[in-house]
């Protein structure tokens, strides 16, 4: 029995936010001094560093749940079932519904509550949860429906990641700049006879040291007026403890497969850095003395930024449907679902295309 | 192979908070007028109907992920197991860590991550994740980690419920005094060959017009300075959907078990509202054409109020511990666990003792 994906979609918000935007910011160190280098630099070298030349940010008559429904509505409609029928509403997000200007996360009812109720699904028995789980969320959603599937309690379910960190960010932290907002939905289903589907997959949760890699901090800037918190992360230390974990929880998910690495056909790494994926991926290969294929991964940080858990479905939604030239999907296709995030969180999972 | 509940514990908070507490509060209707009635009958009333005579706040230093910590340990120590060997943290909540006096909910890191550092748990392969799911969480989550057991994802689960309602109630609210906090945990593991664990599970999310019946609204007291938002609620009709829904689910689960109705020992009902829960009950056993038998529903509202995700692993931990003399477990015995919340969420366990 085999959990496949049968229809996608996604939101992209279409409030554009280039590089630019922040050239009058006024950036400041965690520790509260003022960054002196002039501004043009500080977003150079950023850009060099993630690939981000532009963002999303949600239109400010929308809150999180709103995009998780646009993004579900299209992958009902792409996997063209009777929504009646699913089992499982599952939103991955981090931060629940924040409204413009506003310091308060609602999170009761449950994003996926919110999602039901504006699908219109009137069947009680589709039951609707959030998971909370840094980044990797949305990869660990599918693995949650995959285990309800498999062990009997699910057929069909709906598997949303949803992000607004737009309404989370300090203007006055340079790290402000990477942060994005959007959704990606999947509907997957059981499948039996088929050598497609989720093959494989593996989730860890590095919570020493590593837990308060990214957290909810105070402002660069000090006395401001109030204590209000927003996300925060040391960068540094993600990117190496992503170097370090990622590229062998990869190959630990893929070696269970039994596939043959010169089968992959893609990768979908979490959209977090262009960079670090860089340096994951090449550091992945290297473990099995290959370098990087061609057209191996499929970005879409440059023009999207780092939406959380939206970076994920809503890359394959882009590709599934052909947006990229360079990235086609083909039946029998091997590829990798790879995402790190706060928690610290790690996840993967090796699935064929049906 | 079953599922089954190998240690509990719970952290009931220091701080008991009497009805009287409340008798120099100004109550305002959700219209925003004043209610002119005596605050004293104002409380008499609420004691009627809901039973609640005082209820437990956490302490000023702690927010719920250090609740869900402290049960968390009890559970554990309980269990008498190796706490590296847990395959996964699953922590149900609503509203993260609210510090004290702060509108803001902390949620990144998921708690789970926060309680798995707090132990000291170094296993990556520990996954450590939050579901949000209303009151019926904790329930929920019981299922999931049913659900991880039974496809093989998992051995042994430490499953969460926390909560501290007292950080988000609005103190011209009535409904403000139904609140508390609270957590409770359990130890779960893979059994072969045992007639015991759960038996039967049954969820729905009710999300039409019921889904913003629990919600996050403005204070009653209209002109407040700021817009910060509270937990709010539509007794009237929580209590009417609860009535004609909940009875039937828990039926349909305790049937779906094939077990006698005169073989049930105990029930052990989300502790939301004393009449409602009585109400409850005595329809369930009405569907029977059977009297509620004494002694069938053990009850802590009285004392511990509701807090939420909480309220039922801190009443079964309780029961355990042999805490009420006329409530009692024996090996054999069948329980059912059942909730109702925010979503609008029911859930139901059909368990038996080991």
């Amino acid at each position: 029995m085999k959990t496949i994906i049968i229809g996608s979609g996604s939101y992209i918000p279409t409030q554009i936010t280039k590089n630019k935007t922040f050239e009058s910011n006024e950036f400041y160190n965690p520790d509260g001094s003022l960054i002196e280098t002039d501004t043009h630099l500080v977003i150079d070298k950023f850009k060099d560093i993630t690939g981000i030349e532009e963002r999303r940010y949600l239109e400010a008559e929308y809150v999180t749940s709103d995009m998780a429904f646009f993004a579900a509505q299209r992958a009902i409609e792409n996997a063209d079932i009777d929504q009646e029928t699913l089992d499982y509403i599952i939103v991955a997000h981090n931060y629940g519904d924040v409204e413009i200007n506003s310091p308060q996360s609602d999170t009761v009812p449950s994003l996926a509550s919110r999602v039901k109720q504006k699908l219109g699904i009137k069947n009680p028995k589709c039951v609707a949860y959030d998971i909370l789980f840094g980044c990797p969320g949305w990869v660990q959603a599918m693995i949650q429906a995959h285990a309800f599937i498999q062990s009997g309690i699910a057929n069909r379910c709906l598997v949303i990641g949803a992000e607004s960190l737009s309404r989370l960010v300090d203007k006055h932290d340079r790290d402000s700049m990477i942060y994005s907002d959007g959704a990606g939905a999947v509907v997957v289903e059981k499948k039996n006879n088929t050598e497609a589907g989720i093959l494989t997959h593996a989730s860890s949760t590095y919570a020493s040291e590593e837990a308060h890699f990214i957290y909810f901090g105070t402002s660069n800037k000090r006395m401001q007026k109030d204590n209000r918190r927003y996300i925060k992360m040391y960068g540094r230390k993600i990117y190496e403890f992503a170097l370090t974990y990622v590229p062998e929880a990869m190959k630990e998910c893929f070696d269970k497969s039994g596939k043959d690495i010169k089968d992959l056909r893609k990768i979908f790494i979490h959209q977090a850095n262009e960079k670090m994926d860089d340096a994951i991926v090449k550091r992945f290969y290297r473990n099995y003395n290959l370098p990087i294929p061609k057209n191996i991964m499929p970005m879409s940080i440059g023009e999207l930024g780092n939406s959380s858990v939206a970076t994920i479905p809503t890359l394959y939604d882009l590709v599934k449907k052909g947006y990229y030239a360079e990235h086609q999907l083909h039946s029998g296709d091997l590829i990798l679902f790879a995402s790190v995030g706060a928690g610290m969180n790690i996840n993967a999972i090796v699935y064929q295309m049906p």
